[in-house]
C-alpha cells in the first residue's frame, strides 16, 4: 500500500483555512471598540479572533466541548524506554473511566465530555460508558524491529479518527492521550518531521533520567536510522507509531474540516498535528495550542509549527490535562467578545476623547 | 501623624506564614500518590499545595470568592500622564456595575463575586447594589505638588481596606483595581520599595507612547525626587497615592490575617502587596500571582516578591481581570489534590513496579 493508496482510501476532505481577511479585520474592530485600551488583553484578543474565524462568527460560542483520549500500547515499551509498565496504559483507561485521572477532574469541572478511545491497547476493555472501541491491534509493533504500523493498519486508524469526529456533537475538541512509550513515537516523529536531532527531541517522558534517559536515547537513535527512508509523513507515522497518534490524526483532518476549534495537548497531541498538517496544512489555523510542555521535544514541534501556547505551567503529564486546564480561557475570550460593551454603548470616553 | 501613630491607630493584626512544614510534607505526599507521574502537573502541583498550606486542610475548598475592585482617581492625571481622560474613572465603575467590563464578564463565567469600592473617585454616585461607598477624598491630590494623601487619609483607606474584608464571606480574595493614572502610582511605589529606577518601573499604562511616554517619564522622575525622603511604606504610599492602593493595602491586611487566599491581580495590585509586604512579610504566602502584565514595572515588582506568575499573556487591563482570567486554575489545582485517585486506590502500577 502506498503513500497515495492511502490517501485516496482515506478521501482526505479538502480542507480550507480559517483566515479571512475580511472577517478578521471586522472581528479587530469590535474588539477594538470594546470598553478597554486596545490590546490591552493580550493574547486573550488573538484568540477571540482565531475563535470568530474557525466559528465563522462575530459572536463566536463554543459548544458542547469534546475531550477526546486517545490511548495505545507501544511494542518499542519493551526496549525500556518509559518509567512505567506497559500495564498502566490499561490501567489509565480504567482510571480515566472511573473518574479518577486529573483529566477526569479537570473535564468534569468544565463540564468537558470525555471520550476514551481504545485505538490498541493490548488489553480487551468490557464495554462501557465513555469508552469507544476502535481497536486496530493490540499495540502497535516494535518500532525497533520493523514498522510500528503497516500502512492499512495506519490508514485504519486515520479512518477511525475521522469516524468519531463526525459522530460528535459541538463545535470544539481537546486533544488528549494515553500510551506507555509514546512519548518515543513523538520524540521520533518529531525529529523526521521537523529536521531536528532525536537529542533535541526527547525528553524524560514520564520520569526517566539518568542512565534510563542515555538509554532512551541509544534506543531512539537507533530506531531513527532503522526508519531512514521513512520521510513522508504517513511513512513516518507507520515507522514509528503509535496507533492512538495516527488516530488523533485522524481526529485533526476530520475536526479541521469540519471547522472545530482543535484544542492540542502536550508534546503527543502536537506530533500528530505536525503529521496533520504536513498533509493538509490548512489544518493549523482551527488549533489553538494549550501548553507549553516540559518534555523536552514540545517546544521543537511548536516552533516547527509556528505555535505560541497558551500556558507555560511545566505540564508534562499528557492526558489532555493541558487542553482541559486551557479550556476556560477559551470560554473567556468568547465571552469577551460576545458580552463586553462598547465604548459609545457603555458612554466610555474613549482614548481620543478631548480632556475635560 | 507619623508612621508609628499610623500604625498603632490602625491596630495592625499579627499576621501568621502560611507556611508549616509538616503540613507541606504531607500535602506532597499526597500530590506524589496521585495516579500520574510525580510533578507531572508542574506548576499547578505547587499552587495545590500553597492552596492547602493557606486553608490548612489536606482537602482544601474554595469558598465564596471575593473580586473586590478598589477605584479612585488620581490628582497627577492633570499632568497628562495617562492616555485616557479622569472622567474614565467613574464611567469604568459605572461600566463594571452594568456588567459590562472585562472583569464583569469574567467574574460572571466563573460565578466569582463583584463588589465595586469607591475609595476615592471624583464623582458622586448613587446608591445601587454591587456598590459600596468608602471614599477618604474626591481623588488623592496631585504628587507633583504635594503628598497625594495625608497620613491620616492614607490610614483611613487602610482601614477601609481592612474593614470591607471582614464584612466579605469566602476564603478567597481576587483583587482589583480602577484608577486613570494608577500605573503612575503604582510605578513610583514600584521604583521607591524595590529599589529600581522609575525607568525600570515606568510602562505605557492604558497606551501612553513616544512622547507622551517620555513626558510621563519626567513627570514621575520629578515627583520622585520630590518626594525623596518618603522612604518607608506608609510614607510612600501616602506620598504618592492612591486611595485605591491604599485600600487594597488594607484588603491584603485583612486577608493575610484571616488566611483567605489572595488571587494578585497586575502590577497595580502588585503594588499594593509590596506596601502590605514591607509592613508584614507573612502576606506574601497567601498571594497566587495571577500574571505577568505586559505594563513594564509588573516584572521589576515580582521580582522583588520573589514571585512567579501562573499567566503570561500579555494583559495590560487590570480591573481584577487577570486575577479572573487565572481563578479557574486555582478551582483545578484544588480539584485535582481532592479528587484524583491515588495509585493504591485505582490500581494503577506505580512507576516502581516491577516490569511484567
Amino acid at each position: 500500500m502506498t503513500e497515495t493508496d492511502i490517501l485516496s482510501q482515506l478521501r482526505l476532505p479538502a480542507i480550507a483555512d480559517a483566515d479571512d481577511s475580511a472577517r478578521a479585520a471586522r472581528l479587530q474592530e469590535l474588539l477594538d471598540d470594546k470598553t478597554k485600551p486596545p490590546g490591552s488583553l493580550g493574547r486573550i484578543e488573538d484568540l477571540a479572533l482565531q475563535l470568530g474565524l474557525i466559528l465563522q462568527s462575530e459572536a463566536p460560542q463554543l459548544r458542547a466541548p469534546q475531550l477526546v483520549v486517545c490511548a495505545a500500547d507501544h511494542g518499542l515499551a519493551a526496549q525500556g524506554v518509559s518509567a512505567f509498565p506497559q500495564e498502566v496504559t490499561q490501567q489509565m483507561v480504567g482510571n480515566f473511566l472511573a473518574g479518577g485521572a486529573a483529566v477526569s477532574v479537570l473535564a468534569r469541572q468544565h463540564g468537558i465530555a470525555l471520550t476514551v478511545v481504545d485505538c490498541g491497547v493490548a488489553h480487551d476493555f468490557a464495554a462501557q460508558p465513555g469508552l469507544v472501541v476502535r481497536k486496530v491491534a493490540r499495540g502497535a509493533a516494535d518500532a525497533s524491529r520493523g514498522p510500528a504500523m503497516s500502512a492499512a493498519q495506519c490508514a485504519e486508524a486515520i479512518g477511525h479518527g475521522m469516524a468519531l469526529v463526525r459522530d460528535l456533537p459541538g463545535n470544539a475538541l481537546l486533544l488528549g492521550e494515553m500510551g506507555i512509550g509514546n512519548s518515543s513515537a513523538a520524540a521520533l516523529l518529531t525529529a523526521r518531521l521537523s529536521g531536528h536531532s532525536i537529542d533535541a527531541c526527547t525528553g524524560s517522558g514520564t520520569g526517566v533520567a539518568g542512565p534510563a534517559l542515555a538509554h532512551k536515547l541509544r534506543v531512539l537513535q537507533s530506531v531513527f536510522l532503522r526508519h531512514a527512508d521513512a520521510r513522508t509523513p504517513l511513512a513516518a507515522l507507520a515507522a514509528f507509531g503509535g496507533l492512538e497518534i495516527a488516530t488523533l490524526v485522524g481526529v485533526v483532518l476530520q475536526g479541521a474540516r469540519e471547522r472545530r476549534v482543535l484544542v492540542v495537548d502536550g508534546f503527543i497531541t502536537t506530533a500528530a498535528v505536525l503529521v496533520a498538517q504536513a498533509l493538509a496544512p490548512a489544518v493549523r489555523s482551527f488549533c489553538v495550542f494549550s501548553h507549553l510542555s516540559g518534555e523536552r521535544g514540545h517546544a521543537v514541534a511548536l516552533g516547527h509549527l509556528g505555535a505560541r501556547p497558551l500556558l507555560d505551567l511545566g505540564l508534562r503529564l499528557g492526558e489532555g490535562s493541558g487542553a482541559a486546564l486551557a479550556w476556560p480561557l477559551l470560554q473567556s475570550a468568547s465571552l469577551l467578545l460576545r458580552e463586553m460593551a462598547s465604548f459609545s454603548g457603555a458612554g466610555v470616553s474613549n482614548r481620543d476623547a478631548p480632556q475635560r
